[in-house]
């Protein structure tokens, strides 16, 4: 039965249209990862840390020298970034137009030494040393008063925007708030309005009633396929407790969510296969010289939390997708939760 | 220098990041259309009419029999819909979450018997009958009161999400106001609320006088790269006269439609290559049973403005683009302009 669905942040809209490919083994995802791959040009390998610039942060032994080897996790600017870091934002007209300076900041996070180790095989403590940069990262990056967001997300793979085969991640801070969070906000504020509760809470609270979309949970995080999935097999990860800033995330929650996401990744391979993904976690944004969120939105830390959101690459987006802003999914996320479920996985 | 653009309409920010790769020889798009391709098995050529679901519209000789040979544009349902045209609605709860029935249509328009033929390889009388069969399409599709919004779309290869190689568009009809259409008619309300004009006027005035951005232009169509282009060498369409709703677009008005797409995609065609592209048509909502859009936008018809959307599928979007609902484009649109308009094409 196609039907639609409304998300009930975003108030967007999803067809989930069943009879279209829907199954797991109708997709075609087994990527190979390291076809043409040649370690010898790899930047991010250990031993080759002049190919990058320097280092902003690494995870390395106390007297180890930066940019030499000895490193877990290594944090570089982008050699080739969206946004530069020198200069103001000076926004300003042009005719009927508005533009400003692309001022913000671009940096990779390399997740591992080992140019071979894929982001599903490194160990739990590892992953927890990747959150833990990430969150290191967004600390230092939102005390810069020109940047409203900063944005942790990885790209797994070309087909979802990788262009290098060793496992990294991207942070970049922006000027302004996302056009995505700012509907997020929102969309909890107008939740806000009427219940005086954060809608993120009302969401756990009530995929924990049914369990019919939850993937994994352990003490702190909740694994499920949001009830407006706009891909197949699309997780979400909500903490249990109501936290608007990924920043306030303690020891134990980040230890929760990297095993949060190890066991939704196993479980990805052990039904779709090998394949392309991206995540990203979403938090609350800085009040900056030019945008004041929290002045706009005073309760923000009331009704806002922070989340993770990954998706495989199964489907392309065309031009009914752009045209509307709606998605068409061919797997009921119920669906997708069950399948999920059913794939044991153990973590460590 | 990179730069953060606004979108007039959408709000929506684009980083023009032209120190990566810009230039047009930099993108990889030529692509084999009829690699693997089986005229044999193609349910869309002349003659093969009984694979497909019986004809909704058909431009045929009078006294032609309908779902046999002889057209030139045929329109049926996809064997696949997204949505389905039987049944109502019936909105309704599931604790927090809404949803409705699956109910819309979704036709294909065959734009040509014969399975080799490109779409831009086609006479412009061809186009120009295409077009018209999206108009009396969208005509038809309005008047079912459940239907909210009618959009036009062509996805052309298989990276812009066509799983067909004959050449053919979507029409889908929805019972919801896509979420960019309401964005651009919630951009364009403001601009009204100051001015008192159309900002669809507004850009076609400030393309006119500074020319840089402008691509094609006849008596009645203005193409030009937009402002804040999402990707390398995006196109926009506008009809040079103030008018909201493409059903009102005159036989002239179509045929300069026709005539400026026509111009668009060859000059693509000399300067990146036989790529993959979309296009899409956006008008003016229709008032439904459960969304009066006229009763919320009262001013509707002097304020929006249709408009063809068109652009190739260079790039790929990745965790960025989906985290922020911003786009980072290499190619600033005023090289792309420049780069089009150098490109000499003659379209009859």
């Amino acid at each position: 039965m196609r039907e639609l669905r409304k998300d009930p942040v975003l108030g967007r809209w999803v067809i989930i249209a069943p009879d279209r490919a829907s199954r797991p083994d109708e997709f075609a995802t087994d990527y190979d990862h390291f076809a043409g791959f040649d370690p010898q040009h790899d930047p991010f390998r250990e031993g080759q840390e002049h190919l990058t610039p320097p280092e902003v942060y690494a995870l390395r032994p106390v007297g180890s020298e930066p940019n030499g080897p000895g490193w877990k996790v290594r944090v570089i600017p982008n050699k080739f970034p969206a946004l530069g870091i020198e200069g103001d934002l000076n926004p300003r007209g042009y005719g009927l137009y508005d533009r400003m300076n692309g001022v913000g900041a671009h940096e990779v996070v390399i997740e591992s030494p080992d140019p071979y180790l894929l982001f599903w095989d490194m160990p739990l403590t590892h992953l927890v040393d990747v959150f833990n940069t990430f969150k290191v990262r967004v600390e230092d990056l939102s005390r810069d008063k020109r940047f409203a967001y900063v944005l942790p997300f990885k790209n797994h793979g070309p087909a979802a925007g990788a262009s290098l085969r060793h496992s990294h991640s991207q942070i970049i801070a922006t000027p302004i708030v996302p056009k995505r969070v700012l509907e997020e906000i929102q969309g909890a504020q107008n939740h806000w309005n009427i219940k005086r509760r954060s809608i993120f809470v009302d969401i756990v609270d009530q995929e924990l009633m049914t369990q019919e979309r939850i993937v994994f949970q352990n003490d702190h995080m909740l694994a499920y396929c949001p009830f407006a999935s706009t891909s197949p097999f699309e997780i979400h990860i909500l903490p249990k407790r109501q936290m608007s800033d990924f920043r306030r995330a303690g020891t134990e929650e980040i230890r929760a969510l990297a095993e949060a996401v190890k066991v939704c990744l196993r479980k990805w391979l052990g039904a779709i296969g090998a394949c392309q993904f991206n995540f990203l976690i979403h938090t609350a944004p800085n009040d900056t010289e030019i945008m004041g969120v929290y002045h706009e939105f005073p309760m923000l830390d009331a009704f806002y939390c922070w989340h993770l959101e990954m998706f495989p690459r199964l489907t392309k987006a065309a031009g009914f997708e752009w045209g509307t802003g709606y998605y068409i999914n061919a797997t009921p996320p119920e669906e997708a939760a069950e399948f999920l479920r059913g794939i044991e996985v153990s973590v460590s």
